[in-house]
């Protein structure tokens, strides 16, 4: 096998860039000082997540191919959450100079695979030697002239809505973790999430009020929209989408778990939500996140991670 | 002391982030899913690097301060070398849980100063547990209207000039391995370069016909603009500015050593260039770098780190 370190910084960087498709928003990708990216909006939304082997991810647990599509998910959906059309990636690699290159190959597969399913490309970045492997990821976005979606646009009467899968990825997580390998859709939910990045434009074009994606949990995520807008949201458990294979502990991961990156916004209550988005609660006055009118940690789900 | 464990991730996102100052170009700054930056060019220039410590930095050798300042600057100089102006720096920042907050607060510091020097601003970013210190460093900026000076334009008949310091952080570098604290001036570059930023645009404004920041070397860099140019570069060594501090090693410092972040480019022999660029040599057909006619190697310089 041929390791990277064999390869050298440039041969590496020529090796990987060389495969990765180049959409027409890419000005000018790999290869020079910096890449250029059309912004057309006049503005550019802009995210970078560092995601760190041991702590973020474990390639006993996932493929290189599935770690680059979840690395790139989890910014691409930042992006779609502010209202916008991803356009672009910037990937720093670090890694032991030891690491196969096959497995460097399957990483940027993946990353340009999840970029292609976003709209966007892999248009820039830089490799580097390290101990461990460490993979800096930064999503670029157009806004297409709206206003961008933040979380602190939420008002009392609007209702609260989610669109996309909640607690799949936190199921398969528990299932490795006890050393399972089924059900399968939640093994492959927790390797690689499949946020609905055209939730982001499209809660824009319904006049959502607030937006985010979900990536710590559903409970703790609505508690930044509550804090940031000022207000309190009401989670109604029985409205929360909690499918059957999610099994018996599903309406905990629905509510806690993290990393399926599902949109949660809230709309105002005129808004004429299509049948991929689910109401789950509303907004009041008021501080704070309630399930079923009780604190989540009264009602015993905890704020934090399950 | 207080460690950044004990704040945890928001925490220690609200303390660093709080005392960012937000220049008019930022319009939505940390906090969110995302920033968003003016872009009003409607394109946008983006570029990534990773720097890890013990192989980019050592925090015995420098201050958080100057670390945060030497992260920042590498990347606000590959900006400027496309001629574009900074606008934004997004971080990504990774670092055990027992490091001391106030080495976290000096390194955001270092990183506002150098951006508020390059006219941009630290807009959003992320903060990860991980057993290394690693920064993850992205930079944005703005075209304003001009064709980005790509490393591909060069031309036979093209005068090459550079502007900024040639072999300072290399003479530092060497002097601090050696156990060595003075000349100050070279230990303090090594800690921290000086980019002539404006040179970026500056350039562009004088016709460049292909531009680059000296990150690797003098004649590597060249050789970059050689290469993708399809080019030969002829450099006069007595042409070189050679201060007296670099001392004996002086121009072998400038030929090879890196991390100044001079610019080096190309232009028209026509191009009026003013006092703070220094002709150092022509382009010709052919292909590689030349010094006083010879290959860098027959001539005793690598081309390669010294």
């Amino acid at each position: 096998m041929a390791t990277i370190g064999e390869m050298g910084e440039f041969g590496l960087i020529e090796r990987l860039t060389a495969r990765l498709p180049q959409g027409p928003q890419v000005r000018l990708g790999p290869g020079d000082d910096a890449a250029v990216i059309a912004a057309p909006d006049g503005r550019v939304v802009a995210t970078t997540d560092l995601l760190v082997e041991g702590r973020h991810f474990r390639r006993d647990w996932s493929g290189p191919r599935d770690i680059g599509r979840k690395a790139a998910a989890q910014n691409l959906a930042d992006v779609a959450a502010m209202g916008a059309r991803p356009t672009a990636l910037l990937v720093g690699f670090a890694a032991p100079p030891g690491t196969d290159a096959a497995w460097a190959d399957g990483l940027y597969a993946g990353l340009a695979d999840e970029c292609a399913a976003a709209g966007a490309s892999v248009a820039g970045g830089d490799v580097v030697a390290a101990p461990q492997i460490t993979l800096a990821v930064t999503a670029l976005g157009d806004l297409a002239g709206g206003a961008p979606l933040t979380r602190a646009g939420a008002r009392p009467g609007d209702v609260v809505a989610v669109r996309g899968r909640l607690g799949f990825a936190a199921a398969g997580l528990e299932l490795l973790t006890a050393g399972r390998d089924g059900p399968a859709e939640l093994i492959a939910a927790h390797r690689r999430p499949e946020p609905p990045y055209a939730a982001g434009p499209q809660a824009r074009e319904l006049g959502a009020t607030a937006l985010l994606d979900v990536s710590d949990g559903l409970l703790q995520d609505l508690g930044h929209i509550a804090a940031a807008s000022g207000v309190r949201i009401d989670v109604e458990s029985a409205a929360v989408p909690v499918p059957a294979v999610l099994g018996p502990g599903g309406l905990r991961h629905a509510l806690t778990g993290g990393e399926d990156h599902a949109f949660a916004g809230t709309f105002p209550a005129s808004a004429a939500l299509p049948p991929s988005w689910t109401r789950i609660g509303a907004v009041a006055r008021g501080t704070g996140v309630r399930v079923d009118g009780r604190l989540p940690e009264a009602a015993g789900w905890d704020h934090f991670r399950s």
